[in-house]
């Protein structure tokens, strides 16, 4: 196989199979339809396993394929277009909101870096609500909401409420707090052991992070923690008049 | 070495090794110092040499650790937070912009996704304008922007340019244009060889892909496709308010 030659950077043998897989893909086979076994692949392109394997790794790097344990290697559906950041700035939790409450975390503890953004000490209660996004029955991110018990007026007696009860009275608070701002966000990362459960995933998939800052009275009031698949997902930031303008 | 059993996904090895990993280098490391070999990790982790180069895998993805070759692998500082939506919006090109103009790839072609995004059928002359984006002497990202001929003024006078001269006339005509509205799309990718080179990273290396659409005129003008690597960059999407209310 021939092999493009760069000025600097020599193109990996994985590279140029990854090229030629790409067109193939594109050609000979749908959408949901299940790759031949590495050992056929490996043999029709006259290459090792192991350089078959990192083609097929970048590739799904790129949401070309799906790679499902029972299943093997199917053609990706087209990312799903995410809305990150709704045009109507407003609390997690408001009406017409895409996520789903699953309860409160109520053994979770507060990462560091999410404590930096609050200014809570150790030990300050902290509310985190699990949430969960949904489309089309598939799975699209996982979020933990930590919102410091201070923020909201009825914070102490919300902790006695359990499970899904503390997670809807803590996000009612926060609609009554005025939202002054917002700011996120994105990084890679890899999917922990309970947020990949929830995605359908297993841990260390990769995931795209969001982390949303929400300012009330001044002061961080509370910090959402989204992790959305980096297969499936898009992840889409409008302004409203672009959005307008070309919508459909 | 004890594993954390979870109710429906197993854990892997390599998953609560890159969890006690995490901590070593919280308790033993400093930025930008060399671990041990492979074989030395391995040994005193007492795992199989593949158990440890996923962990440390994980830990790349992450931003945690930074392979090199011919240095090793070493602690990563912290990702720096990159503003992709800057408050003022603007076209590509304006005073104060990040961006440093490479020049024009004038045999490149334009991705089927970039066509369809313009609306421009195959053989519609596009400039497309290489950029980059440096902060203290290292690439954060690379970025094409897709112009297409028609948009501008000038585009065929343009078009007799070469080089750089091609791409600042380019962007000082897209100033002079109205700018209606943008919007943005981020996922997961994998640096293409010419990206990787600017990156100075593998072709393959996970990146952030940033596609930001121009509107101008009620169709879109312009399509910025920037590359961004994602084991050094955290992208950073602000509202003014909540910056100005919480800088610094």
């Amino acid at each position: 196989m021939g092999t493009t030659q760069l000025e600097t950077v020599p193109e990996p043998k994985y590279w140029h199979l990854k090229t030629v897989l790409s067109e193939a893909l594109d050609s000979e086979f749908a959408v949901g339809e299940i790759l031949p076994n590495e050992r056929d692949l490996a043999a029709r392109f006259g290459v090792a396993r192991a350089t078959l394997r990192q083609a097929l790794e970048q590739l799904e790097l790129e949401g070309r394929l799906q790679r499902r344990r029972g299943v093997g290697t199917t053609v990706a559906p087209p990312r799903v277009g995410v809305a990150v950041a709704p045009a109507r700035h407003s609390w997690p939790g408001a009406a017409g909101d895409d996520w789903q409450v699953l309860g409160c975390d109520e053994s979770g503890s507060v990462p560091a870096v999410v404590a930096r953004l609050l200014e809570t000490a150790e030990g300050d209660p902290v509310h985190i609500v699990r949430r969960s996004r949904v489309t089309e029955d598939r799975p699209l991110a996982a979020e933990l909401l930590y919102v410091p018990a201070a923020v909201i007026p009825s914070g102490a007696e919300i902790a006695l409420l359990t499970g899904p009860a503390q997670a809807y009275a803590v996000l009612a608070q926060l609609q009554s707090l005025e939202l002054e701002g917002q700011d996120r966000t994105v990084e890679l990362g890899s999917a922990r052991a309970e947020d990949a459960k929830q995605l359908d995933r297993l841990p260390g998939a990769p995931v795209l992070v969001v982390t949303t800052r929400y300012v009330s009275g001044g002061r961080t009031a509370a910090v959402a923690v989204s992790t959305y698949r980096a297969d499936t997902c898009r992840l889409t930031f409008g302004e409203s008049d672009a959005v307008a303008l070309l919508a459909g």
